[in-house]
C-alpha cells in the first residue's frame, strides 16, 4: 500500500450545514447549500460545477446530512449515488473530512484530496481551479496540509485568520507560503491590526492534502477520532452499529482539531472574489447592486433603497423602506432590519419552541 | 300612488368600493368590504348582520359592482339574488342611492330607506340600530333628508364635517338637530377649530329618508341623474341599452350632489364607536392593541412594536422592526412604513401599468 500522493485527484464537497441564517428560504430539507442564492443554480451545484473540470464526477465525494441526502443526489445526478456519504448526525468538520479520507484510502490510498465547502460563492471558477491545482501540486510535491489563503478585504470579525511566513514554493504562478499560526474569530481591534499588518489572510475552509498526510495527522492529533473512523470503515453505512459508532465520534472542527496543531501547513495565496454568504445582507457580496441593495426574485419597489429583497414566489412590494431585509416564500415571510439579520437564528429557535416544525 | 313614508323599512347597503388601499389583501374580485378586517366575518357580512334585526333579508338591497356581485351574493345567501343591484361601472354615490330609491319606488313608493356603507366597522350593533330607528322615525315624521352625525374624536382631515344647529326632535332617546352646513375634508387648522367649537360632527355616510323625499331632491338638484334613472327603470338590467344609459349618468357623490344643497337636512347625534378603516393603520381603531400595534392572522415577532402585521396565509415573522405595515398573502407581500401606508394606491397603479393584473 502506497500513500505517496501519486494517485488520482478526488474532490470532497462538504455539504452538511443547516444554514438557519437563511430562513425562511432555508429549511431542514433545503439548507443554504441547496438554495440558488446567486439567482440561478444552487450553491452546491455551482460548487461542483466549478471543480468538475479538474475532477471527473465519479471522483467527487459529497458529505451531507440524512435529511438532505436525497435532495443532494437529485441536484447532482452525474455523481454516483454511492459517492454521497451521509452523516447520521453532525459531528463537525474534523469527522467530516476524516471520514472522507478514510473512505478514499480504502480504494485509493495514494489519492490527493481537495476539500471544498458547498456553500461558498466564487464567481471566477477558472481562478479557483488554478488555485486548487496549485494546492494539489503542493500537497503532492511538498507534502503536509495545504490550504487556500484569501486576501482579506475588510476587518471581518466573523472569520478565522492565518499568519503567513516564508515562501515555500510557487505553483501555477501562485505563491505558496508557510502558515505560522491561525487566529480564530478576532475582536474588531485585532482584525484591524491584522488587516494593517499585511501578513494575515482569511481562512477559506478549502484544503488539499494526500490521503496519507491527513490520516497521519488525524491519527496523531485526534486518536479517538481516528479509532472511531477505523471502526466505521469496517461497518456498513446503514447498520445500527454504524449509527452508534458515528455518534461516539468527537465533534471538533478541522480548524481547531487538526490545522492549528498540524506539523506542517502551507497556503496557496489567492486573490479571487469569494463570499461565504453568511447572512441575508451577505447577498450583497454576490449579487449585482440595485438601489444600494440587492433583489432576488419577483420584487417591485417605490422610493426604497439599501434593502435586501428576496422572493421565492410571492411578489415582494416595498414602499418607502430603507435598510431592511424582506424574504418571502409561499408559507413564510421574514422582515428584519439588515443590521439585525443574524437574529434570524433566534427566530428559528422561537418557531422550534412553538412547535412550528412545518416552517423549519 | 303614495309617497308618505308609512310603508316598509328598506336597507340599502352600498358595497361598490374598490378599496385598493388594502392591497394586497384587497383585489378587484375581493375589495375591502369583502375582507374580514376585524378578524372574523367580512365587513359586508357584519354590516348586514348589524341591520338585520331591523329589516328582514328580503328588504335588504345591496348595490355593488359587476366584478364582485357573485361574491356578494355568496356572502349574503339569505338576501334574494335579485336584491343585489349590479352597477355596470362606478358612477359615484348619488347614482348608487338614486338607483336604489328609483327601484324601491317601483314596488314600495311609501318605503323608508336606510343607506349604509358596507365597509365601516361599528362594534355596537344595538347602538347603531337604535340610531337608525331614530333616523327612520325622523324621516317618517319630520321628513327631509336625515343623516347620522358622529362625535369627532380627533382633528381628522380625511373626513367630511357638518355643523349642527337647533334641536328639531328627539327619537329613541337621541337628539336630532338641524344641519346648518357641510364642510368637506378640511385643513388641519380648520379641523382643529371645528373640534374645539363643539358644534361640528363627522359625516357618517349613513342616511335615512323616504323614497319620496330623496327622489324629489334628486329630481330638483340633479335633474340629469333623475332623468337617467327614469330611463334605467324602464329597462332590463342586463340589456345593452341599460349599460349605455348607466354610463351616461352623471358621476357625483351624494354628499356634493344632494346633501350639501338639500332644503332640509337633520342629523341624529350618535356617540358609538365607529371606524371607516381607511387604510392599514386604521385597523388599530378596530382590533385589540398588541405591542403598540395590531396583528391579524399568523404572526410571530421578536422585539418589534407599533407595527401593523397582517397575514392571509403565510407566517409573518418580524424581528426588530417598528412602525411598519407588513401584509402577506399567498402571492404578494407589502412592506411600507405606517406613515406612508396611503402610498399603497401608487403601488397598485404601478402594478397596473406593469401589466401585473394577476395581482390586482
Amino acid at each position: 500500500m502506497t500513500t505517496s500522493g501519486d494517485g488520482p485527484l478526488v474532490a470532497v464537497v462538504m455539504a452538511g450545514g443547516a444554514g438557519t441564517r437563511f430562513w425562511p428560504l432555508s429549511r431542514r430539507a433545503r439548507p443554504k447549500q441547496l438554495l440558488p442564492l446567486t439567482g440561478g443554480r444552487s450553491l452546491l451545484r455551482l460548487a461542483v460545477d466549478r471543480v468538475m473540470p479538474l475532477v471527473s464526477p465519479d471522483r467527487v465525494l459529497v458529505v451531507t446530512g440524512a435529511e438532505v441526502a436525497a435532495a443532494v443526489r437529485a441536484e447532482l445526478p452525474e455523481v454516483p449515488a454511492g459517492n454521497v456519504l451521509v452523516e447520521p448526525c453532525g459531528r463537525d468538520t474534523a469527522a467530516c473530512v476524516g471520514w472522507a479520507a478514510w473512505r478514499i484510502a480504502a480504494a485509493s490510498p495514494d489519492a490527493v484530496v481537495l476539500v471544498l465547502p458547498a456553500d461558498q460563492v466564487i464567481p471566477d471558477g477558472a481562478a479557483l481551479r488554478r488555485a486548487l491545482a496549485a494546492a494539489a501540486a503542493t500537497a503532492r510535491g511538498r507534502g503536509g496540509l495545504v490550504t487556500l489563503a484569501l486576501r482579506p478585504t475588510r476587518a471581518e470579525t466573523g472569520f478565522g485568520y492565518q499568519e503567513l511566513g516564508e515562501v515555500v514554493g510557487r505553483e501555477e504562478g501562485l505563491e505558496v507560503r508557510r502558515v505560522l499560526r491561525f487566529v480564530e474569530k478576532p475582536t474588531r481591534e485585532r482584525a484591524e491590526a491584522m488587516l494593517a499588518a499585511g501578513t494575515f489572510r482569511w481562512n477559506s475552509g478549502m484544503f488539499a492534502w494526500t490521503v496519507g498526510a491527513i490520516r497521519s495527522e488525524v491519527r496523531r492529533l485526534l486518536p479517538a477520532l481516528a479509532g472511531g473512523l477505523d471502526r466505521l470503515c469496517a461497518m456498513s453505512d446503514d447498520s445500527d452499529d454504524f449509527l452508534g459508532a458515528w455518534r461516539s465520534l468527537p465533534a471538533i472542527s478541522v480548524d481547531f482539531g487538526v490545522m492549528e496543531r498540524a506539523a506542517d501547513v502551507s497556503s496557496v495565496l489567492v486573490d479571487f472574489a469569494w463570499s461565504d454568504v453568511g447572512s441575508w445582507p451577505g447577498l450583497e457580496e454576490v449579487l449585482p447592486a440595485v438601489a444600494g441593495g440587492v433583489r432576488l426574485g419577483d420584487v417591485v419597489t417605490l422610493d426604497s433603497s439599501s434593502n435586501v429583497l428576496v422572493s421565492d414566489g410571492p411578489l415582494v412590494a416595498a414602499v418607502g423602506v430603507r435598510d431592511l431585509v424582506v424574504v418571502a416564500t409561499r408559507d413564510a415571510v421574514l422582515v428584519v432590519p439588515r443590521d439585525q439579520a443574524q437574529r434570524v437564528k433566534e427566530l428559528v429557535e422561537l418557531l422550534r419552541a412553538a412547535g412550528r416544525d412545518d416552517l423549519l
